[in-house]
């Protein structure tokens, strides 16, 4: 049922990677001297297989779930809150329908699963899994058909990304107590401590912060013999909307879409969707640093150079809405500045 | 003839600032998660005095002058090159060029004074103040006349966004040499040794940067004796560009409107502007750290947080116009986000 995770990734056009590169050393500035900007439109051209890579068409999906683990006292918002924010996010008010509007970014919420029902609207698409996950201390946080449902909700979202000819995918999370879910997940995909990966979230107190700790080691600890690989992870420790940016990610990488990934929950889900097809991490654009206590070492895990560093923790996709307008500017200048030859200026 | 640039800066309003950091807090995120988003809208508001701040109308100059120091071998291109760049930028196919018509601003390039003559275009404005500076390692770069006709140069260029209402000052430079200016004049301003401040600028090599280590050196040395004040030593090491730069900054602060300051060199005239009249600092914002070896250093003793590490060193003003969508999108989030109570989202 999950089988099509594995199928191959598409490859970049190394043709248009040198062609590229070339293109770049042309341009009238000293060879490198816009740096990360060259890099990001290079490698545009080579996974979207042209000689001028544009960025028109962006998608911004956000996954909203609700987390059994909240039980414990993880986070310092009540459940409601999702479907109140689920209708903020539908209605323009929230800070990524702000960013998608304000960049022409075409715009979805996807309901994966709430206690509270989630409400109609026209950007709210319903697939909800259950009245959100279990409590991952003492159950797997879903079953096994849960989780190849949440990775096939990611993969039709990509298959409607790729009929409507999108050039980039941003994928953003809402899930109250989704840090200590992302932070569970990355310990066991990194065989790492929780002291290293869990944060302050949205902002526990330090009373908080010591729950969120305990918690994960007992979820570690009750599900050890089940973390060995990343998809058991996923289920055991994972959300809805973690499962389903996995599978997002996994897809649109089989389909030729980059993906830009947000900050410290996008990033576990992309690291859970590099551990089940490596070759995914050629489509995966990392945008920032969240101030998020675990973020920095899941990027360097997953030898990510972020774009941005501005202190940003809310998630939603905020950090990469922020940082989608540095890829069209490389776009610009790739495509629009004169070589030259063509401008007949001197090379030394 | 320079007893302008001592005149009061604009006091930012304290009522507005207080006002934003209010409103942020209402808005439908957890408080401070948007980071430095939040500190560059509540900042804007501030600077702007109004409650809903907005960048439609940014202004970007280039300045270009020549330097006599390139006599000495500093630079990978020769003296020529600035002519044919002059009529890149202003035909738009400059990196500079294609950034500012992505994204709306109004441009211009302002002729400080080259060896060879720059050519007539509507977008080039004529300044020049001499065929280029002096080589300063035995004598001062510019006189005091033309000193003071640069920063006039500048503080004329600021009287000119204010007329048209401009809303943000990016200022950019282009001038074969100017790195090796910029850097001595930073090892005046701030006491510290050439070693520190000396870098590759737009690449030369090993043997390059030893000639442009020694140049700093001798006229450090030769011209000791000027080097106490601020303006002296922006005579006697820096460019006409490099002046015209900080009378933009000045007199752009005296007037409210805030500048983003670019690279190393931007950074440096930017520095002199503070050490000639201090409270012009709230109006500089920085964009971006580049990779030149010392601009690192200059942020630090401007106490600047950088928006951008991207590995840029193209100067002209391209790092600061890479970060404007931030600021951009930091108003718009100001503006557009719903709070708590217009969306009916609960607070914990």
């Amino acid at each position: 049922m999950t089988n099509w995770v594995n199928q191959p990734i598409k490859q970049l056009s190394v043709v248009r990677l040198n062609e590229a590169l070339e293109h770049q050393s042309q341009l009238t500035k000293p060879p490198g001297s816009m740096g990360r900007m060259e890099e990001l439109a290079v490698l545009l051209c080579a996974l979207q297989d042209t000689s001028r890579p544009t960025l028109e068409r962006v998608s911004i999906r956000i996954f909203a779930a609700d987390h059994g683990v909240v039980a414990e006292g993880v986070s310092a918002f009540a459940q409601e809150v999702i479907v109140e924010m689920i209708r903020n996010l539908a209605k323009g008010g929230a800070a990524i329908s702000v960013l998608a509007e304000a960049q022409g970014a075409d715009f979805a919420v996807i309901n994966m699963g709430t206690v509270v029902p989630a409400p109609e609207h026209a950007k709210v698409i319903q697939n909800p899994l259950g009245a959100g996950t279990n409590n991952f201390c003492g159950q797997p946080a879903m079953s096994s058909e849960q989780l190849a449902e949440a990775l096939k909700a990611g993969s039709d979202i990509a298959e409607q990304l790729h009929q409507q000819q999108s050039q980039l995918f941003i994928g953003g999370e809402m899930g109250i107590g989704n840090t200590t879910s992302a932070a569970a997940l990355a310990c066991a995909l990194m065989s790492e401590s929780p002291e290293k990966l869990v944060g302050l979230g949205t902002g526990v107190d330090a009373d908080g912060l010591q729950r969120k700790l305990d918690v994960v080691a007992r979820a570690l600890d009750f599900h050890k013999a089940s973390l060995a690989e990343p998809l058991t992870s996923l289920q055991c420790l994972g959300g809805f909307e973690i499962a389903a940016l996995t599978g997002t990610y996994l897809r649109c990488a089989q389909l030729g879409i980059p993906s830009l990934v947000d900050g410290f929950i996008c990033s576990v889900a992309a690291l859970a969707a590099m551990q089940i097809n490596q070759s995914c991490q050629d489509w995966l654009l990392f945008s920032h640093q969240s101030a998020e206590r675990g973020h920095a070492r899941v990027l360097e895990v997953l030898e990510a150079k972020p774009l941005l560093n501005m202190d940003m923790r809310l998630g939603e996709g905020s950090g990469a809405a922020v940082a989608l307008p540095l890829l069209r500017l490389a776009c610009e200048l790739h495509n629009k500045m004169a070589t030259f030859e063509s401008a007949g200026v001197s090379t030394e």
